[in-house]
């Protein structure tokens, strides 16, 4: 593979971000690399997959479900056409979001929480304990009601991933297995990035999606790129014994003593069991405290878990923004793009991000539904060091 | 390797019993070769290490305590003549263990254990919870008393099992990678061994040595080998960060709401945290019951664990015999010998079945410290269907 040929863009991170920015701007004709290290801890091969903006919003972060909302809504026509560039399949799946309280307390939060998107006008559904329990007959009997979101699905994010690079690559984008270690800017314009082999590469445009590595990327003027801290999740990937009934039938979350819990099945009997959230700088390691937590509420919620097996353990880093919401679009070097920090939400937002991101290489201007979201938003992004270039 | 030359003794089965048969014949002068075959959860690379007779003594396991306290009692000899043989170290450590009770139920059953062992004149000291807390200073404060056994200590499994097998091959023992599926009976004597591969190796004596999967090894006479039941347990290896202190100074071993839980330090900062012990089958799935119980009795007893890393999760099938006790030396077919069958204590009791193996060896008869324990003691080793090959 030819490293220094001249892409019209591109695309730093092969993560979910990466990758459809790299599918949406392959489909409109533009000449696409990836160029993506592996790194350990990546968001994207082990984030859980849930699309639930409903069961998310809280009070505050109005701005952020609408745009879950917004990407959510788009999953059906995005794997439509996901279908037409590659036989892969995403494991999308529809049968919406049950969100469970198991004790007074809980069930309180989540009323209250049930008005808030009430007024939000998302569609949910409160309901009993033994609705809930119908719907979901091996929950605890002990949970205390819930809420249905029908509209809140899921997807695999290690398919969908596959997935993408796999629509990608057939609508021409070419993928450089490589570290990105600087970029270079030249008056004020990107001129393409220098890779961890040496090589540099030219292109028209350079979008960074390096998720929560993106920051440790240099030769950028100071405040083009915000500071992303590391959030650590600690997950499990439980496996259901052959001919047996998974323990969910649709995405179950729970608020188990205040403690957030999630299972997430998969159609090959994988049940994802999540997720802690830890700001531990880039920290890795599996411990004993996250995967007792995990286990401790999933057991509570769902006491048939027990007898399953952990086929695998995930540790993750989610790239956290300044506040909390994605950067996307433009800065003021000019031809480079960011499309990074989205947090917990990547999986969600990919869709939109993919047409946001297209949209701001064609036209240079961020579509109107992604506006908020403008990675030059940030006021760090004009300090006094602006121009000052990092070594 | 010749696998056609014909050996004095040939071992089958590579694990810790296997590799102590081999090392001891040799020492003696024996042309030995064994032959092993890797299976997933093979006892010897999972087992904790614990070397303590004196805090496993329970009423009615009398014998199996005194060929404990014997083996225990060999281990500083058998580490010196190792170290004759092999630089490398099998992590001995010397410093006792501390079992602890952790609520008034744990204390009355722990106090009775006490008075059992002092009944059999095994040396273990009472202490208050103060006293435990001064030697274990990360204990739970709720920890309401204990037991100290001095000479109750640990060993390192997978380097003593490196040690044994670099020993062995110092001697002279030849290593062949294999699984044997028939032993090779004539009128009644032994004469080798068939491997996967196809090819068989003649031997003038047979070990079998090959834990729970001995008893699917075809060719011989029905009873010679008794039913072994695979014991599942399943542990966790925890890291100790760089410039912290071990949780634990020496083994301790806890009762915690009547469920039993370890911690085994190793030298480099490794915690041993376990076990279950399951009645399964051969299955070696590593289960969330599993995990969450041993999680939570060494958070209940230690808190500080919370906060360590899991390096690694285990699954071991131990050989568990008809009566619990291991079955040594020779059987009703010439030549051929059995050492296994050591179903929780195959660490424990490695010096003393390596030395009295090699002695059934050198003179067809157990010494007498392990006459209790011969093979041939199972009724259904005399059953009618006795002369019947399997095929």
């Amino acid at each position: 593979m030819d490293t220094r040929s001249s892409p019209d863009v591109l695309v730093v991170g092969g993560g979910l971000i990466g990758l459809v920015t790299a599918w949406r701007a392959s489909r409109l004709g533009m000449r696409v690399t990836v160029v993506c290290a592996e790194e350990p801890g990546a968001a994207s091969g082990v984030a859980a997959g849930m699309l639930t903006p409903a069961t998310e919003a809280v009070f505050g972060e109005e701005s952020l479900m609408r745009f879950g909302l917004c990407s959510r809504d788009r999953y059906p026509g995005f794997v439509a056409e996901l279908a037409e560039d590659t036989d892969v399949d995403p494991g999308y799946r529809t049968e919406g979001t049950l969100q469970v309280a198991f004790d007074p307390d809980d069930l309180a939060t989540l009323t209250e929480l049930g008005e808030v998107r009430d007024r939000l006008g998302v569609r949910t559904e409160r309901l009993t304990s033994r609705e809930c329990r119908r719907l979901e007959p091996m929950l605890a009997p002990s949970v205390r009601g819930g809420i249905l979101a029908p509209d809140d699905h899921s997807v695999d994010p290690r398919r969908l991933a596959a997935a993408l690079r796999s629509a990608a690559a057939a609508r021409g984008a070419v993928f450089v297995t490589d570290r990105v270690t600087r970029v270079v800017v030249d008056g004020g314009t990107v001129r393409g990035v220098a890779l961890g082999g040496g090589a540099t590469v030219d292109a028209g445009q350079v979008v960074l999606a390096a998720g929560v590595w993106t920051s440790r990327i240099a030769g950028l003027p100071a405040g083009v790129v915000p500071p992303l801290r590391p959030v650590k999740g600690q997950l499990l990937r439980l496996r259901t014994p052959a001919g047996a009934e998974p323990v969910v039938a649709r995405t179950v979350r729970g608020l188990v003593r205040g403690s957030p819990v999630y299972l997430v099945p998969r159609a090959d009997g994988e049940i994802v069991l999540g997720a802690t959230q830890e700001e531990m700088g880039f920290d890795t390691r599996l411990t004993v405290g996250g995967v007792w937590e995990i286990l401790r509420d999933a057991r509570e919620l769902v006491p048939g878990v027990t007898e399953l097996e952990i086929a695998e353990t995930c540790v993750g880093l989610r790239p956290g923004p300044p506040d909390n919401e994605p950067l996307l679009g433009p800065t003021r070097v000019r031809g480079l793009h960011l499309a990074v920090g989205h947090f917990r939400h990547g999986v969600l937002f990919t869709p939109a991000t993919g047409d946001a991101m297209a949209e701001a290489l064609a036209t240079g201007r961020l579509p109107g539904y992604a506006d908020h979201l403008a990675a030059d938003r940030i006021p760090s992004a004009t300090s006094p060091s602006e121009g000052v270039e990092r070594p």
